[in-house]
């Protein structure tokens, strides 16, 4: 096993995963540890390059099982990468998406096979998961709403599904919150900044002393 | 099932594959069903979007389960557009490289686990298997003097790979053959392009008998 600690963040975008790991970085930079973060698929060329053929616009003939084994290559990369090196120093490594992101969107959403994915997620990490999943819970319509007003951001393939499959999406994480509940922890992000940024810090803050 | 006939061709680069396909179409057009030619990615413009992240002479630093899970992503893709379209309409397809190719490359020649990649390979195809395999086999020095010769052929990051990496992939497909007599077939590449159109032309016509 490595020395370090793995962290994922997980939930819709527009649930505000990205503000509140930036929000969090001075006082994580305080425990005194070497801190990594990074997102899927975080700046590794290979990863990058097979994000840029799932978020084209233009492969709408995409087929479903083909997205999926994409994100799961994408995924390999980037752990080979860029989580392995920092865990096996012993780093406290933060992720914004991982595994469960496949079983909610391609899984939940989609309708693919969640053992298959299961499968395939082991396959692609040999077995790591986090040792701790915070997922950012938000009502679908209000995360929905705080992407529509964010304009710096381009709206891509995936933005472009439609509403109920973003409800299914939701229903796929709180299922894998049901089924793991000692690894993953929700946190209401419909809340204020600070008070969601308090909750996630002590989260953490309490996993890192047992 | 489909009402169509599924053939695959194997081997290494410089057995022929190409030159004797090629040699054998109007023999086969002439058995009065539709023909369907194509090879993995086989202009399908995702999955030629993969090749060219697989094939960049740059990307170094791929690990060896990306690389298995983005030629079946390719795999995948290629099937759902020019496999099963045909097949369904009761053609003969005839596909230069499919599954085993990732048994015989990835597995024996990478050293990845060949039940993971038979995992794999069912998963990106539903479980479709061909009806009759041809594998075209060479001795590898013979098989790489004629790459060499080929001077009409950019060599690839593939190529590049050691003459052992080679022997274990011809190992992988021997593996195959002795395994799956009832799909694979042998065919001894060294022989001149007449007598292997032949051999393989009568090895097709009398599995379309049965």
């Amino acid at each position: 096993m490595s020395k370090g600690f793995l962290i994922s963040i997980e939930g819709p975008d527009g649930a505000g995963k990205t503000t509140v790991l930036q929000q969090m970085l001075p006082a994580l930079e305080a425990l005194g540890r070497e801190i990594v973060t990074t997102r899927e698929p975080g700046g590794v060329s290979i990863a990058e390059a097979i994000r840029s053929i799932i978020l084209n616009p233009e492969n709408t003939e995409m087929d479903d099982k083909t997205e999926l084994l994409l994100f799961v290559a994408a995924r390999r990369q980037h752990l080979m990468e860029k989580i392995l090196p920092p865990l096996e120093r012993g780093a406290l490594v933060i992720i914004d998406r991982f595994i469960d992101s496949s079983i909610a969107y391609q899984g939940f959403g989609r309708g693919l096979d969640v053992d298959d994915i299961n499968w395939l997620n082991a396959y692609a990490t040999d077995g790591l998961k986090p040792d701790l999943t915070l997922y950012f819970d938000i009502d679908v319509e209000e995360g929905l709403a705080r992407i529509a007003c964010n304009a710096s951001r381009d709206v891509d393939r995936l933005d472009m599904e439609k509403i109920d499959m973003h409800q299914r999406v939701r229903q796929g994480y709180l299922s894998i919150l049901e089924k793991e509940s000692d690894r993953v922890v929700r946190i209401d992000a419909s809340q204020d900044l600070a008070t969601v940024t308090a909750q996630a810090l002590a989260m953490i803050e309490e996993k890192l002393k047992v």
